[in-house]
């Protein structure tokens, strides 16, 4: 086996060896008692992490695989994409590759999205869906949902979308109080899971819509979920093996209890900002808007981010991220989601302590 | 932990504690060295067992994904599935689901598909796309590969997809050799995988249909797949700690030799078989069209199918399957697919006979 490269790479993250242990429980039958039993033990948690009476669906996919599923369970009209990063850009090109008409609300990267622009353009009436991306991983931003979703939930045949890859057990979310139609999440980030898992929540009136829809396919279809659903069951063979995971991360979750997640990952993030500004660095995100599961750090000393990572990884067996796709080498980011720890995270700051002075 | 019910369910299977250790590697970066020099890994041995010369992408989804996929990729004017059992049948309903145009060649559960039959429908030059089953897990019928592909390779402009979900390094298939469009398996099958990973090879003219159509999507898009491969990548984060499991089940195969695999696999059915006709039961699948991978036994005697499952849990903790759908109860199902031994199977068989003195 390889050495093991600690990761504070903005996802995938550490999976931890009592994870993997969960996993590793006998495979069972998907349309057995035991998995009914499994997915019965998941639900009400997930339901009250998320703040929904909703059913909570299990997608054996990556987040890409729901984020496609709502543009084809939901737009009739157009979709109204939020971009302000890579993955929210990107939405942009899913919902085109669907075969549907959308429009782009575009801000410059690191800027976040405006509730007062979104609300002049869904005045014009062209739309039937947004989609808006919590917490950019790409740039670090958090973005406003409480004030994104007020602007939506103003016009009653539009349905917001919202990921919360990046977000979803680092900050409370209540999706029902927030009136998010379609909320969804992956399995490799704060959740500290392998990747492969999706979860995703949907309104009655995101489902209402579905319905009208013909062509929205099998294999993400809303309503297949919810009639599998029960069933305390899939529409399709799941990730059991993760699943199982993520029962166990479940009860780390509510053992540590989730004010508590919250404020661990608001502290172990004000300690890799404080390591920031003590360092002459700048953040990428404007003050206000600053994620709390990843640092995006602006390279404003103009430093060889590369070589950094190589120094990290070699003498420190730490994996940080380069930046992404166009603000790759002019920023670098720091994840501090999942079962991080003040020990671990200062680890990863001594490590870049070192590494600075070698560059 | 609750007890260890040992799966003869015909998928998911077992999964050995090797593949669980191997699965539980510490987590990497899916854009890392680290994530290409494992995809870098698997894929010539892919090849090799596939008897293909085309990349074998790796789908993060179950089979069903991949199978929807293929309309949504492929299919123009029309598709026919030829269908004869559960899955074979749904497929109909999925491709309607996906707003395509479907027509469905039937035969009765347990009969082979009927390469003349196909034959004449696709002479009306109605279809362009055709999906088959080569082994319907449903009713244990090994359908008629080469000579449906045969039949479909008479024409130039109709494409073959191949679900091999649970034939796949059961018996020999030579992709390139046979002219499948695509072929498609899953993890949970004699892979002897959890599941959640779906792998998929697609030709050349089917990559060249593929590009004609422009609401493919972006999830189980075949030319994404193609272009991501290309960087030793997957489009979507994938599901890295199955993807380490599938590393370490090739090392197992390529080491048992793939040739002795069919053989034990061959050996252990006959075993299976022998035990139906010494205890007076009958085959639902005709002779010379039985799966090696799962046998289906027609529940001739009329004995308590359900009860006899019941027992077998109880009294041996093992699992069976008590037939599918509209054969439930008239049919019971026992795999020896996967990692399976004389040693393992003959427990089945024992633990069979004493459960049916039991009833």
């Amino acid at each position: 086996m390889s050495e093991h490269i600690r990761l504070h790479i903005p996802g995938p993250v550490e999976v931890s060896p009592a994870t993997y242990e969960a996993m590793a429980a006998p495979m069972i039958g998907h349309r057995s008692k035991d998995f009914v039993a499994l997915y019965d033990s998941i639900q009400p948690r997930l339901q009250e992490l998320m703040g929904t009476k909703q059913p909570v669906f299990l997608s054996t996919s990556s987040a890409w695989g729901v984020m496609e599923g709502t543009i084809r369970n939901l737009v009739v009209k157009k979709v109204l994409c939020c971009c302000s990063g890579a993955f929210s850009d990107k939405w942009v090109d899913v919902a085109r590759r669907c075969g549907k008409e959308v429009d782009a609300l575009r801000f410059d990267w690191g800027v976040p999205v405006d509730p007062a622009a979104l609300d002049a353009k869904l005045a014009t009436g062209e739309f039937d869906v947004v989609t808006f991306i919590h917490n950019e991983t790409s740039t670090g931003v958090m973005n406003p949902l409480a004030e994104v979703a007020a602007v939506v939930n103003k016009y009653e045949d539009i349905l917001l979308v919202t990921d919360t890859v990046s977000s979803f057990t680092v900050v409370p979310i209540e999706v029902d109080e927030l009136g998010v139609d379609v909320l969804l999440t992956g399995s490799q980030k704060a959740l500290a899971l392998p990747p492969g898992l999706a979860l995703f929540a949907v309104s009655d009136r995101a489902f209402a819509r579905a319905a009208k829809i013909n062509d929205r396919g099998y294999y993400f279809d809303f309503l297949e979920f919810k009639a599998n659903h029960e069933k305390s069951m899939t529409p399709s063979t799941p990730c059991i093996a993760t699943i199982r995971g993520l029962d166990h991360q479940l009860d780390v979750i509510f053992a540590e209890g989730i004010e508590n997640r919250f404020a661990r990952h608001e502290r172990l993030n004000d300690t890799v900002h404080d390591w920031v500004r003590k360092n002459g660095f700048e953040f990428f995100a404007p003050e206000g808007f600053r994620s709390k599961s990843l640092t995006c750090v602006k390279n404003n000393r103009d430093i060889d981010v590369a070589k950094l990572g190589q120094i990290m990884r070699k003498d420190h067996s730490l994996a940080i991220d380069g930046g992404y796709g166009k603000i790759k080498g002019t920023t670098f980011r720091l994840s501090n989601m999942g079962d991080e720890t003040d020990e671990t995270i200062q680890n990863l700051l001594d490590a870049l302590d070192d590494s600075l002075t070698k560059l």
